[in-house]
């Protein structure tokens, strides 16, 4: 199978435009994606008890499983902390949009990103709005400047494609992310989206997601803190025309929830790659946890630890701090029987280091993947978390901007 | 009740010496507290699953609640991840100071801080008990001088002591820490030693400071990593000769319960306002928690948030990032609830931010101490986390010095 830099209009019968109606200076801050058909919706939002109006709005409309057929995104202002207006102003975004290409407010998400506490500026929301309709209308569509118009403090678009074949039909799977990075003077915000015209009943494409994003989105840390807007949206048009997937466990099912798992899984790792002040990307592997949720816990407390993160930045293979962060977590591990690799290079056993191997470790900072290999020899349960290191350019971008 | 500067030699019967060893080079490396009579001992140790061998040697000699007489403590090796050899050494260093003392080996408790993965150097060692064997024989005592050999990169000596009257009888407790300041290469190490002269029942003292530790200790965070070696005992002889304590709900229980908390809280905020590369001490209050597991959890992840850390570094107020760590911790929280306080300042009140009292929020910053309040209006449990700011230094310490 194989990935490819499309964006979300690579499937069929999905357009995606984008366009700037004045939130943001210089650069597209407005983008609706479009299905020519209703959808099926699968969607995770944030856990944070702080949540966004549009949060609010996309978990009331999707409580029934109806289908879907559109997605606006904003950036610039979160529309979180921003009272009934707020929620009054999303629901508003979503009618002009409905409206505009004759659907039913319910049918349109919405998703919002930038600093919290500001309200949107419906005006401008708008002309945005008038200018994408009018865009789907013609059946303009570009995926990778639309990828951009989602973006903040990001540095890279994040899109990824691929194709596999089910029941003889070509089955297409693209999307479009915007990453963890800090944003001035609130949250990240991790936005996920992924269209697919694959034909797959809504309760099996949302099985597919809660179980994907358990392994993808949520074991990834640029700081271990948590956004209120935080979404991920799948829709499932069926224009490929396969036979319905109506179980994971049958062969098709397991054919396109491997698809989608790597799908999401590129998304959730260029997110990481565009950590803000990232110089190195850490991934730890942890395997024989005593169960899959000690391995996720183990495997995130790495990524997640001051100390290993400074010292990735230092280019210092600190295995005292790396076994530290592993018998800190909330999770079963006994360093007597833990092996510890760093890049294949191992560095703890016995419940003791192999300072012999200490000088090969300064050769793999010139690498810029760090991968931490933990073998708890416990159990049979395996997980990856994936972080980066912790810079003054973390501190600088998150401490020297004004609110 | 005042807190004075004094060590731990403070309540009556009890010496403490320091010299230099050998182990570091210009200033003492190894100290030793001594009780002229049996002392009752309650102590806590780290949660860590790695546990450093003077850890693993006190468990075992206080695991029947018998009584102590001396402490030995070094610093430069942890002898933590040291094997079998490391707990010999450990059992051998007590064994030393008690041949020297004419004590039984397990009625002497072993501490260390430093290094990770190095082995301890005994000769070194033995020289060092030597000399302070001979001090203590000799009568000689300096709590303060004492209370420098202990710390690591800690910039400044914690010592406090206070003096209360129970059943007419003067009563003393004297303590002294060495901080979480990270230390190179490895973890960070909270020490913390203190005496007593109180005569009070071992399961009542060890009710308190187990009590204790979860409203002082367990709420200071300088990064949210645990170390291998963390270590709290409290020592109590009963030469003050008050009637013994036994039971906390009594007046006298409750008279030291009051006075050992505001020791321990004293050391928890003299550590946190010397945490490495801090500019800044954060102190978070949480009030009208639906629990007091809650309560602690909401004031935890205050503090220990990276995004509120570098914030406050950078100087700004920055009510988003709080009010998104509060909303993102395990505990409930109702931002539509809850009133947010900055040093007084009212930020956050209705889901929403005051935007009026922004201003204001600038001045705060010439101040070194940040205080938030959170009224949550869900409960009636409050809690208190103290915190330091994320800065450049701190990546600085932990990043640039090379294991």
């Amino acid at each position: 199978m194989k990935l490819i830099k499309n964006g979300v209009d690579y499937p069929k019968g999905f357009l995606v435009s984008s366009t700037n109606c004045g939130l943001l200076k210089d650069r597209d801050d407005i983008s609706l994606i479009y299905s020519k058909v209703p959808a099926e919706c699968a969607c995770v939002f944030t856990q944070n008890q702080v949540k966004a109006a549009p949060i609010i709005w996309d978990s009331e409309i999707t409580s029934d499983f109806s289908k879907k057929q559109a997605i606006i995104v904003n950036v610039k202002s979160a529309n979180a902390c921003t009272g009934e207006l707020g929620y009054d102003n999303a629901r508003l975004t979503s009618e002009l949009v409905s409206n505009g290409l004759g659907l039913k407010p319910n049918e349109v998400l919405v998703c919002s990103t930038g600093v919290i506490g500001l309200q949107l500026n419906m005006d401008k929301i708008e002309k945005g709005v008038e200018v994408l309709v009018k865009d789907i209308k013609d059946d303009i569509s570009d995926g990778i400047k639309s990828s951009g118009a989602i973006l903040t403090t990001d540095t890279k678009n994040k899109v990824v494609s691929t194709e596999i074949e089910i029941s003889g039909k070509k089955v297409r799977i693209g999307a479009m992310a915007k990453g963890s990075g800090m944003i001035r003077p609130n949250m990240a915000t991790m936005l996920a989206f992924t269209t697919t015209d694959c034909k797959i009943k809504q309760s099996v494409l949302q099985e597919a997601l809660n179980k994907i994003t358990l392994d993808t989105f949520n074991m990834i840390s640029v700081d271990g803190d948590m956004s209120t807007n935080d979404t991920a949206i799948v829709l499932a048009n069926g224009l490929a025309d396969n036979v319905e997937i109506d179980s994971l466990d049958s062969e098709a099912g397991k054919l396109f929830y491997e698809a989608l798992y790597k799908i999401e899984e590129s998304l959730a790792k260029q997110i990481i790659g565009d950590g803000e002040g990232a110089s190195k990307v850490i991934t730890t592997e942890v395997y024989g946890a005593l169960n899959k949720d000690d391995a996720r816990k183990l495997a995130r407390n790495v990524v997640e630890s001051n100390l290993v993160k400074t010292a990735i930045f230092g280019g210092d293979a600190n295995w005292g701090r790396i076994v530290s962060a592993l018998g800190s977590a909330d999770a079963v591990f006994d360093p007597e029987r833990a092996l510890i690799k760093i890049n294949g290079i191992p560095i703890f056993e016995n419940g003791q280091p192999l300072e012999s191997n200490q000088e090969k470790l300064d050769k793999i900072f010139e690498d810029n993947d760090i991968v931490i290999k933990a073998e708890c020899n416990l159990g049979n349960s395996n997980a990856t978390a994936w972080g980066c290191d912790l810079s003054y350019e973390y501190v600088k971008i998150n401490g020297e901007y004004r609110s």
